[in-house]
């Protein structure tokens, strides 16, 4: 058996697979991701542990460990060098920790390439030999699977989709670099755009629900303004969705997947935002390319990281 | 021994390789590619016979045949769908043709990835895992090796990076989209560079060497405007080489590379182009990927393709 470890901003997710990779049994435990990495990494633990004492399972049945963290890590070190929204957090020996605790051989990823993992093994991917994940969250993540490899490239960073440079000078990044993809396509990038045009003078029935403070503005209230016929909102998803469409087409060009899976909290507005990229990609990405590649959604929902962070172990634990 | 055949639009290169994959033999035929597709078959064909009879060299010790043709293909198949050079030239049966031919096992691929299968078995792509190479030619072309394989992707087209999208609205491509990066950086996209600058009104000593006449402009022009000062030149090169900087900061953050590999005609232009392009990454590409990533040349000169054609044929035929 395996465990798979999810380890995000709100919440901890673990879950013990069976051998086929069949999810046994789960439990979710609060991150506090506000205090610190002991607390952190003690959630981690006690949660493990009580999921082995409800299954009546023993460490010794367990073959290998796996687990996603966000942010910037060293994979072959197990350490998490830095991560965007934990407090107190830096240069984190969680496989160290995990594996002393334990004793059972653990291997770590980036939450991206763990939730690829699954959806390959189990989901939106399954027997495909070329496919790109994109999550479109906070951020926009990417991680991708060729000729039957997850992709790493020399020092684990390939497929950072999100910083695509798409304008010479566009909004400043944290990457040090400006106008990446995900600083326009991805749930703070959206809001960003809707505080663009109402600083040019549009308006919107947003401004309503924010009571006309801007810091409020949320993805999924485009969505919804963008359902209630609001222009301003339409016009954003518009944007959003064609400039998607144009880095899908690079990405379509250099990658050439078989299929393009689409996940992450800002994927729900669907064919709001698909719509035009699916348009343009129509228009600009490679014929050869685009005829062999569909687009479709995540299968395995808010449990995908916690599946493919178990399915890394299995295939990890293998080599 | 292997046979490696580079179908030029120029010339055909016709090698003989040995075991260890040294050339002991070769030969340069013209391509006569502005004539048609059974007179170049033709050609390569007595070519390949001349050097047998020059080597002494049954059929029946060569192994494999590789060879690397330009323009689109269906490379399962061995068929030359479309070269953009050649003269009635479509759907050729090239692998057909010269199996039928010499009853020797035939693999062709398309010019860049059997360039790069050259560097990186014998040339500056020695010994590494994760190499792109990048031919600055007429057009821009670019192949990569990512954990130590060749990538293609689902129908073959994988690496496409001359129509990476840097522009929404820019120069049309004969792909149907625009702004794409091959449009810029390439000789074809330096000469329309220079074009535009002088239709806004600017001079060079460009203008005097083509007699007014813009048809008569090339690359290598620029680079020797440039040697003599000439601010125009220098405003193209300089534009050409951070476009380039902006398209490999994409490429470095999609593939981290361990190595790029720079090839082609225009790639002799050398610091004067590669300083700016140099100067861009420093500041956009992703730095956990950029300190591991060195640009190099390309190492084997114009034999690349020949050569990089018989190690194919090598690797290939042990498969």
């Amino acid at each position: 058996m395996y465990i798979g470890i999810d380890l995000g901003g709100t919440n901890i997710k673990i879950g013990l697979l069976n051998e086929n990779l069949s999810v046994q049994s789960k439990l979710k435990v609060p991150t506090e991701s506000e205090t610190n990495s002991q607390t952190v990494m003690a959630n981690i633990i006690a949660g493990a542990k009580k999921l082995l004492v409800q299954t009546q399972t023993r460490t010794e049945q367990i073959k290998a460990i796996g687990i996603g963290v966000p942010g910037q890590m060293d994979i072959k070190k197990g350490l998490s060098i830095f991560s965007p929204n934990f407090a107190n957090w830096g240069n984190v020996p969680v496989v160290d920790q995990l594996e002393t605790e334990f004793h059972i051989p653990t291997y770590m990823d980036n939450d991206v390439r763990v939730n690829l993992y699954g959806e390959w093994q189990m989901g939106a991917g399954k027997g495909k030999q070329d496919v790109l994940m994109v999550t479109l969250g906070t951020g926009l993540g990417a991680a991708m699977v060729s000729n039957g490899q997850m992709m790493y490239g020399k020092s684990n960073s390939a497929v950072e989709l999100g910083h695509l440079n798409m304008y010479r000078h566009g909004r400043p990044c944290a990457c040090g670099s400006s106008g990446c993809l995900g600083r326009y396509v991805s749930a703070r990038g959206m809001v960003k755009t809707v505080q663009e045009h109402l600083a040019a003078g549009e308006t919107s029935i947003m401004t309503d629900w924010t009571d006309d403070d801007e810091t409020k503005l949320t993805a999924q209230m485009v969505s919804e303004a963008y359902d209630q016929q609001d222009r301003l909102a339409q016009k954003v998803m518009q944007e959003t969705g064609e400039i998607l469409g144009y880095g899908l087409s690079s990405a379509i060009n250099l990658f050439n997947p078989e299929r393009i899976i689409i996940g992450g909290g800002v994927a729900e507005a669907g064919e709001r935002l698909l719509g035009p990229t699916q348009a343009v990609i129509a228009g600009h990405a490679l014929k050869v390319a685009r005829k062999v590649c569909d687009i479709v959604p995540a299968q395995l929902g808010p449990w995908a990281g916690m599946i493919g962070a178990g399915v890394y172990a299995n295939q990890q634990g293998a080599v």
